[in-house]
């Protein structure tokens, strides 16, 4: 696996195409062959499982969903539906066919967006048994009256809910999650962006000389596979961890989104905003809804973990989405890269969030007496790097992280951080005592 | 009484109308017979009485009063103020006179609006004894020199300040109040707009099939029967009242007023400005001050009670207030409906304000094997009853109010009720322990 | 000393013409000349001294500096610069130097601002031992190539670090600060507008017949004396200290700026802002930075006192400041006068913050049997006085001070002080037992 920064969009870009075309579902061959890829990036991952029929919480595993193919055929045998063209024709999870009806009796069965006649729509079945096709509202216009064929070949049985995890150990028993879905068809943005730069990001992580915090990626099946997740390391969360994110529709050249956790004013949340604030680009910052993607297990009320969510357009706001319009062409390498960026930033920000502790408090160091300070200078003329040591000699008093001297100076953590260290080594400052 | 809800405005201008030649004060017959009319729509009212001379709290009972007529001839006999005109014409609590006096030593006892000069003022003098006309500065200009004969027939003796109360009990010990007065004479916005929505919302309340909570109607006059209702019920209602409104100048078309209780951020406030963000009407709000009507009283500090006032065009900001341009033209039968319906609408989202508990706590309940979730779909395509179950079970772990989730989620109460009992009715919700 | 009130603009001025051509620094001659000048006015000052050499908190205290002249003459023995004509040209603190020596070896001990190529700069250079004169750059320019004389007579001396206070005792222990600096030399804004607006407001607080709080002013070399000063009353104002103010850059014309305390909501800040609100002029108010002046030390992590800074254009933000532009003529009579009269205001409000309580709590107190109403009125018609009445019996109930009720209001403490007064005399209003 090739690793230059330079080449990190183009990488990022490849490994979605990789894995566009594969038939992923809650269940199944698909999904297991997505997180063996997956793991080529981000380092082997340990499997959870649980079998068809177990309970996790309110919820029951399902059986497994096994997809071959699906097609339909007109009166002269042309497949005039046919899932080797687009996995998302058939609807997900359905329930093994094959019969000859006429268009009246096929049409219950069909799926299309009048709004959007050219896209396939992306629809699925998982706790009710049906079966069903998606296709263009054009080409069904299109479809002569007349008996059809279908075939929907797939097996639905007991079987396992999977999911992968990489675990990177850090000083701290504090930890950050990084959660993502890897249960999406041939959906390029609300589907492989998200689990792309997870997966480059653990590995990034996992090259890192130093980690003062414990990070935890998890790829699951979406909903079925948070819960199950939680009823398995909630606990352990609920103690240990002080930032998280689920990532997805993350590879669109739109503005960043963040959607804060439902208690709003974590660790999570000023990290985020702090690194989108400073990013200098234009974002918006939305208030937790419990609509949405896994963030709604993790901010259940019984959890309610410090979990947002840093997209770029999100769902459910732009006409491709849940469509066959979100494809390669949507997601473009500058924006994975780009996304990819903003999370390693949002990384350098938690693993800076000491809360440190002013050596000398009654009144101030005397800078001078150890090289910190101009020795020539009008009184208060201070140029930005003896402002930014004023700002932590003055603000950090065992009262606050790094990120809240950084927001009341107005100053980026990324410029203070190394001052910080500067000031730790002079004696100036030391780790608090919490 | 009729009582089709089309007819609503008609009755409520049609009782005003009835009630307006009456002359009211603090005390006597005028008022007693006020509240036996609004003891026709709102039900038996108990009666609380003082006795002159009587203490409550900082305040002495006054006398009755008693007025019979008042009239100012000019030398040839003939009446140039009558109150037979307009009960304004005499100064409320004005003490009896009957003698011959010249223009110059009339003119002391003469009040007038220069700047409204077609309009009687409505004057009163309850605790210092005078007596006095009011009458239209383009009539006072206009009376010639010479000598003039005074008559005002009225006594001023020991007798009662009354009040009229119906309390009209619920499933709990919580209690809402609506106060309003009645020591008004010939005025119809600020007079008769309070007492006659009060007795018509009193009347729909008590034919509700369910009250959750006690509400108690008051019709006082003025301060000094808010301040002495307060002295035999202010205990009961610092421990039970969760919300409460003074009703006065609601007939006018104009904008909705709402003027918050002293706490400023108690139920009634939060209500009250609910019910009018979810109108999509203009409307404003505004903070607390002691001046005004009896939530001065309410709001006194050893009572400090969550009583705001809900109004149309607020008193001293229209110039038709205290004169007698203040009539039955200046309020409408549409403006009296709408008030009463915003009113009803108060009294809709407090009974629905529970605080309930979410019984599936750890990750989402399945909804989809309860059948209230859309079997087909896509994952987070949700419609928005769907996503009004979801604010729901997100957001009701006890710890918040109906009010609140709506507040969070952007959402009326009136929309999210009807879901709750229906997540109530599957097991999902419950009522919390408080 | 003449004092009418009308003259107080041109004595301010005249104050600091008369100290501008002294030569101060942070110890000798000058500094003690400079005291004892505003002891004049201010009041005979108490003098606290630490010697050469003496620890406080982290600073050792420096020699001390005897200037008597310097200049450098040309080849030709001509004073091309010259301590006669302006005392900045000389760096601060500069040790002692008499030789002979080429224009590029003088360079490096030459300091301009070619920005502002007529004015001389200000520098100094406390802590490391250097010498060098400071010029217009535009001097600097026309200096031919070829040897120079150059001549720095001063000592640098085992002596003292010198200030100044004032303490008016008051009724109560509680403290207000004023503290300003008398080390610069020839600068008029930065420099002497903060001494003599705080010597003439303590001659102004010395002649008031009663003071409820306790004032201090103290006149300090800048940072040093801040720091030297806290280490011997630190404590007692930790415990005593209700507000403070760093007074400089206080006598140009530009608008009103409030630099807050680290705390950002004590009684300094209340009282600052609400004194530049009711000014109805524009002004600034931002939040506490540890750049700046010596509110650094007081709001140093240990202290954290209640001081911010009432300036006019603050330093580092004009372009004269800390040269020789920012001299007697940019700051004027009518701005130090109109800065003085900003702090009595603020004074006025810091003696009548009290905390009250209505001894009327039961329902309001009837004002009409107190004759502090109006017998004669339209319910709720009230002027301005009665409704200031309403605020303070409604709002006075021992959980807010003055300024708070004043602020809820939207009143000036100016008005409501002394209907509080009237209100206390009427045995309606209390001191709270706090």
């Amino acid at each position: 696996v090739g690793t230059g920064t330079a080449g990190l969009g183009a990488e990022l870009h490849g490994l979605a195409t990789r894995l566009f075309p594969i038939t992923r579902s809650l269940t199944g061959p698909g999904l297991r062959e997505t997180l063996a890829i997956l793991a080529e990036t981000a380092g082997s991952l340990e499997t959870h499982r649980w079998p068809t029929g177990a309970h996790v919480f309110d919820w029951t595993i399902p059986d497994e969903w096994t997809f071959r193919e699906a097609w339909i055929k007109d009166s002269w045998g042309r497949k005039v539906v046919d899932s080797a063209e687009s996995n998302l024709h058939v609807l997900g999870y359905s329930e093994p066919v094959h019969r000859r009806l006429s268009l009246d009796e096929l049409r219950g069965h069909l799926h299309t967006i009048p709004e959007l006649p050219h896209a396939i729509p992306y629809l699925t079945s998982y706790y009710a048994r049906r079966w069903g096709f998606c296709l263009q509202h054009e080409r069904l216009r299109d479809l002569p009256d007349g008996e059809y064929e279908v075939l929907i070949d797939a097996d639905l049985e007991p079987g396992h809910v999977e999911l992968g995890e990489v675990v990177l150990p850090g000083e701290s028993d504090d930890e950050v999650l990084f959660s993502t879905y890897v249960c999406h068809p041939s959906l390029a943005n609300n589907g492989l962006s998200g689990p792309v730069i997870a997966a480059q990001l653990a590995r990034l992580l996992r090259d890192r000389p130093r980690r003062r915090l414990t990070y935890r990626f998890v790829f699951v099946p979406a909903t079925i596979g948070a819960v199950a997740y939680l009823s398995r390391v909630g606990d352990q969360l609920r103690k240990r961890l002080v930032a998280g994110y689920v990532i997805t529709c993350a590879g669109d050249p739109g503005a960043f989104t963040y959607k804060r956790s439902r208690r709003g004013d974590t660790l999570a949340d000023r990290a985020a905003e702090h690194v989108l604030r400073e990013s200098r680009t234009a974002h918006s910052v939305i208030d937790f809804f419990p609509s949405g993607s896994d963030e709604r297990q993790y901010c259940s009320p019984a959890f309610d973990l410090p979990v947002g969510s840093l997209m770029r357009t999100m769902y459910g706001t732009y006409p491709e989405y849940n469509t066959s319009l979100d494809n390669l062409d949507f997601i473009t390498a500058e924006a994975l890269e780009e996304t990819l960026a903003m999370y390693v930033a949002l990384v350098d920000v938690l693993e800076a969030n000491e809360t440190l502790s002013v050596t000398v408090t009654h009144g101030e160091p005397q800078l001078g007496k150890r090289g910190l300070y101009p020795t020539l200078g009008t009184a208060g003329d201070t140029e930005e790097k003896v402002a930014d040591m004023m700002w932590l000699l003055n603000m950090c008093d065992g009262t606050r992280d790094l990120l809240a001297v950084a927001e009341y100076a107005g100053r980026p953590v990324a410029a203070l951080a190394p001052i910080a260290l500067e000031l730790m080594a002079a004696g100036l400052l030391q780790a608090a005592l919490v």
